[in-house]
């Protein structure tokens, strides 16, 4: 599956999605990053509805069930409903958050970010893909430029679940059915750029040389020690060098480093480790460095009530053997909305573990 | 400069050129591989011409100097020539040899190659560029598709000369106005593909996984230690992972490795114990690999006479403190039609040892 967020693929689904919660009887509202939600009305209108999120974008090379589950979820929920003519406390919301993934506008979360005020609506829109394109333009081309606040504040909920793969290997290794999530490790990435001395490369001896990418190729590889020091996860995933020629020394290269824990304050100690590790191999190289902070997300820990509505759950339909309960290893939505209402999030197993690739699976009976 | 072999560019360079060399009287000729003979008549033209060549062809970010001051040099004897009414015992050959960068279509000295026969005419006209545009389609739309066949046997040289930029710091360190060049050290190229598994990186533990990127950041350091093993050079300049997102642990790394030497066991040796590191790393990191070995050119000593002429030559304009011999650490032309012709090169002092770079230079005294 490549379904990069505000492409016509994404469109697709979007008004696939619309036109499905219409036949449930739900009603629209797409705000401003068009986040959609599609609202059920309960016994109980005043009452801000029950949020059931997750997104609808993938990876360049993802599957077909990071997100797309969560989404998929809240339809199957909607169906049961209408078809048993059950009438519920609170409204219920089915969201679809744009732009979670961060592959084709690089920070992940993005949307649900400005809704709960984590990041301005201008500094989203400022955001422009690999050709140039704003996502303010993309949503505009696509029509999903809503005009609903993205805030919390104009379009709260009462709480939010997510469904989701587990994308990691542990509910499987341990033949568990259901994961109850307790909270969502932290994350920082960082920009670096790293400026040596193109030269040619048959006639400039080896102790001569400021070689951007041997520097960089360094770099990567004490980034991922600095993971195993910690008992964390680094992880280079971008990663570019010029100019390309087979016979000249790279001058540039360009990479982001991805830092996670579940201790903010080993992350950031990580994140120290990282600049420090950087700048002393650049030294010894003759090279230049730029590094951004880009991105950080803080650990968070969900919401105690949710946590627990989602074990009772668990125990009920899984056994009291068949759960267990694990913070999540990625980035979702639900960082962002714990900041605003009760949070928790459902993971299944996920095969070998695997996500972010098209052999990411989840078999029906988990579903 | 920026001007990739065959393009629009170059094509206006080489109309240039033929416009400049029919001011002096020259004759052209053109062949199969767009290689441009400027052939001045001499007093006997029953012996073939001596040649005098380079290439205007530039890396994608490259100097001003590196192969068109050797072909300036041609145009700039042409010149003098005719302006004070010389005539020379055998022709003369002023060249320009197609693709000498190998930076679009990527082998370096490829048209010379073609003329030594040391590669075949379809072997060359297989190349594509990164575009997927073929090296012939490309000499067809810019008017250079010449129809000589592109052989020694069928348009031979008495002798091949080049004068090109030292593109090292030895001439500069030790002040020396010319390099006397003796030979050339070989080269050996590898193309080296490495695959693991993609997967989400804030999910997937340290200790399981499977980067390609991490393993091909290994086998970069590495290789580079190998030079300093053997006191030869070796160069990782073309660098790409995919996919690329910040979240995904990269699933295949692609690399070019150089390794030259001045001793063609020693290259040789190099080669596999580069090969011996790659595969140790992969298996490590559970990686599967593929390397190619692209291109081998084996180092070559040029013509004593030759060298000698070219030695008197600098004794007599630069004393005999004002040059040293040395052999060259790139590849060029002169390679090639060494196999065929009595070779040498002269070298003049490069500013820093810079080249392939927009900073490459060298002063209008050693012109």
């Amino acid at each position: 599956m490549r379904r990069l967020a505000l492409t016509d693929l994404d469109k697709s689904v979007r008004e696939w999605f619309v036109a499905e919660v219409k036949r449930y009887g739900c009603s629209v509202k797409i705000d401003q990053m068009g986040n959609i939600f599609a609202i059920r009305r309960g016994r109980n209108n005043d009452v801000p509805p029950i949020g059931i999120g997750s997104h609808l974008d993938t990876q360049p090379a993802g599957g077909r069930y990071d997100g797309i589950l969560g989404v998929q979820a809240g339809l199957e929920i909607l169906k049961i409903l209408e078809e048993t003519g059950t009438e519920t406390h609170a409204p219920l919301a089915v969201i679809n958050w744009t732009n979670e993934e961060g592959a084709r506008f690089t920070t992940g979360m993005l949307s649900s970010a400005v809704w709960a005020g984590n990041a301005t609506l201008q500094e989203a829109y400022d955001h422009v893909d690999s050709e140039g394109l704003t996502l303010k333009s993309e949503l505009e081309r696509i029509g999903f430029l809503g005009d609903v606040e993205a805030s919390f504040e104009k379009n709260p909920l009462s709480a939010h679940f997510e469904y989701h793969i587990e994308q990691g290997p542990f509910l499987e290794d341990e033949e568990k059915s259901v994961g109850v999530v307790t909270g969502v490790q932290g994350m920082t990435w960082l920009m670096v750029n790293v400026v040596g001395r193109s030269q040619h490369c048959g006639t400039t001896p080896i102790d001569r040389r400021s070689d951007a990418l041997l520097a960089a190729s360094q770099m990567v590889s004490r980034v991922n020690e600095i993971a195993w020091e910690n008992k964390g996860v680094t992880t280079v995933g971008v990663f570019r060098s010029s100019p390309q020629s087979p016979g000249t020394i790279p001058e540039e290269a360009t990479f982001i480093v991805d830092i996670e824990h579940l201790s903010n304050d080993t992350m950031d100690q990580m994140t120290v480790s990282v600049r420090e590790s950087i700048e002393a191999i650049a030294k010894k190289h003759g090279c230049t460095i730029k590094i951004e902070q880009t991105w950080r997300s803080a650990a968070v820990a969900f919401d105690e009530d949710c946590i627990g509505a989602v074990r009772d759950a668990a125990i009920l339909h899984a056994g009291k053997d068949g759960f267990r309960e694990l913070p999540a290893g990625a980035g979702h939505d639900s960082v962002n909305t714990s900041y605003k209402c009760p949070t928790s999030m459902v993971f299944i197993p996920s095969k070998n573990g695997i996500s972010h690739h098209p052999s990411e699976y989840s078999t029906p009976e988990h579903w």
